[in-house]
């Protein structure tokens, strides 16, 4: 029945305020209203709705999120939307898009890379959108890699113009947004040669397509690089190839706030510190973390609603079967996520805060704490989208076989989030990056340099070799400071002896190369305690609302006991706990289950999503699954002619066909 | 350039007979040659041709699937092909479609479920395809649990019929491949009904469409079910949904061989043994171990050839980057993948003779065995398809950016995988009827009821419980014997101990439900030993050809150590190995991984798989990588035309609309 709250039942066992939740959540009071606000306004437009999106072919597909986009940027028009609404707007409509690329991307370079003057010229187009830019980096032979890029751009003393140009199949641009079918102009990454000499990769703005036809300019060769995983995914998304061939663009196309070339090819460097691009880095690393835990947060939805409403075997004298979210094995699967994607929350807000304590320390020309805050976010970033993306599949196999289907938007959510684990540094890169500052920060322990920010702890040395963990029942394991000090013994324990086997090894280099799956390993336990700390962090902040905090502390003892749990090996190599110690941690985590057990779906009510931008129907606020998915099923085109096309050609005379397969 | 082999170098460090590897592989040189050929006639066959799968929409899709089933069974009347060719040129086909389950559930099910006259009648049409069934078991709302069924059979002893019916929306028959838009007939699980008294599950032929104009018979409702995960994957499938309107089918096409109901509605039980439903399940769960093999073995294929093509960082004086495959990391992920690919191989050969001996024994009346064949299997199935699925994406992920692409074979291989871990058997399901059955056979051991079969190292349960494990040095770790009892204490002390917290609670169904999490962890611990020792019992046969067996050593180690590490909380917890041990079994696979390092690419080789059937240009056999890719690009739809479709009415208006976008 339409109008019936399903899981009704479910959410007055809530032990806690759930609106509250929302605003702690949301980070604030304004940034809940706004995102309500928003994901309202999307969802009642018919012009963005998305439950079609997995039953349209590429080309339709495409079309439909011009048609989306263009929409969208007429309504901030219309509304006269601040950047902070619009860019909401744009998240709610859940569709990656060429305008990311434009705003996120090419905007930012152009202020961050141009020149005063060149940002004159050239914001002014772009933020009205009069020209759409791209961002043109990553080629066909490389990705991670950025200073092996093989574009050119050789300057041309004689016309006073660099030289654009592809010398090679692999140096062709490849994976750029936006790229493909629409952006009109490019900031392209390309090695600044003059006279024969490399200096280096370098961003020039160069147009792409024609302002009047936008058909692609002289020497420029540009298209799609075609189909991506998933069913809509990325495949809203013109992810382009690109070749030039000799394109001819003015010197002052070249990006000169660091870098200026002279009329007479003469380089010279301005005093803008290089160090700038650490506090892009560390605000682009903020956005993906928050990003990830808003993908895990949508798949727990899912996951815990459906399994509530979700019922199979245990049926006793004829009544209800039991809900499959009462089972032990589906808590221990669905409530450690549900707890990590508040866990994400949490470390992200205290990234937003650390970006805002490195800008303000880069403009004091203070530049002491980039390697930690440069460590802390690779890391950070590396560890939370491998786990959600690991986790959005788990949660995809928790609704059975109904996660399989689109409509439950787990595939598609899958398909448009593991790109995370790749894009803006590959996680297993980033580990080791993190695991090389881990090691330097050890070895200069003795040289009385003192760790600063998150690896702070390890100026505990002595304590940290030493301690010993004292739980000696499940209950010991709630105090935070037992679960802070095996986490910091294991991270610091584990860093130690990485360190001194490195020194077995005849170079730093070839023991680094050697032993660095281990060093992975030590990154990510040094990674999990942050996290782990954070949120304890936050339980120390002031919380209103009845029960909100008591429901935190719960889901941060989940986080941590069951990364625990999962680690055991590493807590008992390093003899930072013992086994009888890891069994307690066990008993505990399965206590917090029954305590969370109730609070369920007020848990993930409070992340506030409307159906609508869940894209679920097993997912559904009201839990009247079955007869929705009933209903989508006729939609499917396959359905469209009760006989099957292709009945006629292939069904027919199969059964009419009198086939003799005599040795079947 | 075509017809040069980049991976050529590679192919001449092989230090083993690969034409000897790939008999091993195949398991016999008959099944080599058979494979072989069928591969290769598919591949050569344009109407088979699959790299523009994940470009077509649904219908389009679904169409050529069609033609395909047709086409195959065409060829296979023209060659008067065997039943092993014929399944195997379906499995070169690599498209999930309809008459899978007509061969592989419909006719299967009418042989061992139907009297003789029943398979008489039935099985000539099904044999000859001028009826198509499929398998209508699962329901909207039950699937793992069977006995749950809403449909309904109630016999009318007036008209000497049975009238099936949906009672409820969630008694929808719900995906059975091949309901949706073919199959003319089902085998349909209801509960059967005689006055009123409901005799439990059982199968019903009906008849679903006309066999002469293919539209659904009266009180018929039948449809697809939806687009699924993957761009094409299940896609190719009508998975279906299927409603009854008090459909009326004559007495005789219940499937009787079992239970008989007679004119008169009375019920009577052959002696036909109820255990025979065993066999079929052991059966089924072999070639969903072999299927993981191969899935796992050609995203390894894919992996491994483009960690060689690809370069990334570490060039030194301008020369070539380092091969991606070179780096620790890389290896440390990827070999032990490959490790289990062999691994699983050689669980399913051993499967398929445990099979024979099952029926062997069943035809003989003795179902001793019959328990621990049913939960090895259960657990075998359980554990390799939730290694493979995760590996898939791990292989996915190896390949960085361009492992996103439809065209690197990897998405849809993931897509189409995936569904194994939840049909037949929910993975998490079988794991605990695996505890389960562990239990009881520990709790036995006192009762000197000798542990059988895969369990029989139970009955060394003293030994098990006070052995150390006496490795030294990294090499004693090759010792098979010690890996054997690190993997044997490891299991049995898991077991014992889980066993004994059993009895801490009030009822032992309560204490199964709270420790569920753990009995699963306990049932994947046994399950791992019994691949290690089938993997070892397998290189204690004669193999023939130079340098394999110790490439297959290689494997088993790095299989058995890679697994040490990774559950090296459990080997530590129960005190099965020391810290110090873990760490040489750490330095002991690394050394492996060098070993393994030079063979990598014949080793995958060694699959013999056709470019067709690994339908990935990232892992083409020549490493062509690149040109080929930037080829396919340009094949995508979005590609059709230079100016997008779009253009004129989303992003022409965007440029020249002067947007204010005051606010931005």
């Amino acid at each position: 029945m339409e109008g019936v709250d399903y899981l009704g039942d479910e959410r007055r066992k809530a032990e806690f305020d759930v609106d509250e939740m929302k605003i702690v959540w949301a980070g604030s009071k304004h940034a809940f209203d706004l995102t309500d606000r928003m994901s309202k306004m999307v969802a009642s437009d018919p012009v963005f709705r998305k439950d079609n999106r997995t039953m349209l072919d590429r080309k339709a597909l495409f079309k439909s999120t011009l048609e989306k986009s263009a929409h969208a940027f007429k309504r901030v028009d219309e509304l006269n939307l601040t950047y902070e609404e619009a860019t909401k707007l744009r998240f709610f409509i859940d569709e990656p898009t060429y305008t990311d690329l434009h705003w996120g991307m090419f905007v930012p370079a152009i202020r961050g890379q141009g020149t005063e003057e060149q940002q004159e010229k050239w914001l002014k187009l772009a933020e009205k959108m009069q020209i759409i830019g791209c961002y043109a980096q990553t080629e066909l032979g490389h990705g991670s890699n950025v200073q092996g890029l093989e574009t050119t751009a050789t300057f041309d003393s004689t016309t006073d113009e660099f030289v654009i140009h592809s010398p090679t199949l692999t140096s062709s641009k490849w994976w750029p947004g936006g790229l493909g079918k629409v952006s009109t102009h490019a900031v392209v990454y390309a090695r600044l040669i003059i006279e024969g000499q490399d200096h280096g990769v370098h961003g020039f703005i160069v147009q792409l397509r024609s302002l009047e036809d936008h058909l692609p300019l002289p020497g420029i060769t540009v298209g799609d690089i075609g189909t991506k995983f998933g069913n809509g995914g990325y495949n809203t998304m013109d992810n382009g190839v690109l070749r030039f061939d000799h394109v001819r663009i003015p010197r002052n196309q070249m990006l000169m706030r660091v870098l200026q070339v002279s009329r007479e090819g003469k380089c010279t460097y301005s005093d803008v510190p290089r160090q700038l691009i650490y506090g892009t880095m560390v605000y682009v690393r903020q956005n993906i973390v928050t990003d990830a835990s808003i993908a895990l947060s949508r798949a727990v939805t899912v996951a815990t609603r459906y399994s509530c409403v979700r019922r199979q075997f245990g049926s006793q004298n004829g009544g209800m079967e039991t809900q499959v979210i009462d089972y032990k094995t589906q808590q221990n699967r669905l409530f450690p996520l549900l707890a990590s994607a508040y866990a994400f929350r949490f470390v992200s807000e205290w990234l937003k805060w650390l970006y805002g304590d490195v800008t303000a320390r880069l403009n004091a020309n203070d530049f002491s704490m980039l390697p930690e805050a440069h460590a802390c976010t690779a890391g950070l970033k590396s560890l939370t989208t491998s786990a959600t993306a690991d986790a959005i599949e788990e949660c995809r196999k928790l609704c059975g076989g109904h996660g399989y289907l689109c409509s439950s938007g787990l595939p598609e959510l899958f398909a448009m989030y593991v790109p995370a684990c790749t894009y803006e540094g590959d996680n297993v890169v980033l580990l080791l990056q993190v695991a090389r500052f881990l090691v330097k920060t050890v070895s200069q322990l003795g040289s009385g340099k003192q760790p600063v920010g998150t690896t702070a702890y390890m100026g505990r040395a002595e304590h940290l070799m030493q301690c010993r963990s004292n739980v000696e029942r499940a209950e010991d394991w709630l105090n935070p400071s037992a679960i802070l000090e095996a986490f910091e013994a294991r991270a610091f324990r584990m860093v130690v002896s990485c360190a001194q086997s490195l020194r077995n090894f005849p170079s730093p280099e070839e023991g680094f190369a050697e032993l660095s799956a281990d060093l992975a390993e030590v990154a990510i336990a040094h990674c999990q305690l942050i996290v782990v700390s954070k949120f304890i962090d936050k339980l120390k902040q002031e919380i209103p609302g009845k029960g909100v905090k008591q429901q935190l502390k719960n889901l941060c003892n989940i986080y941590a006991l069951s990364l625990l749990h999962k680690h055991q090996g590493e807590f008992l190599a390093t003899s930072s706990i013992t086994a009888e110690q890891a069994s307690l941690a066990n008993t505990q985590l399965r206590n917090l289950y029954s305590q969370v057990r109730p609070n369920a779906v007020a848990l993930v009510d409070s992340f506030n999503y409307t159906d609508h931008y869940l894209g679920s129907i097993l997912g559904r606020y009201d839990g009247n699954v079955y007869p929705k998915l009933y209903e989508a099923a006729w939609k499917d085109p396959l359905n469209e002619s009760v006989v099957t096309d292709g009945y006629v050609e292939y069904i027919k005379p199969l059964l009419k066909g009198k086939l003799h397969l005599s040795r079947l």
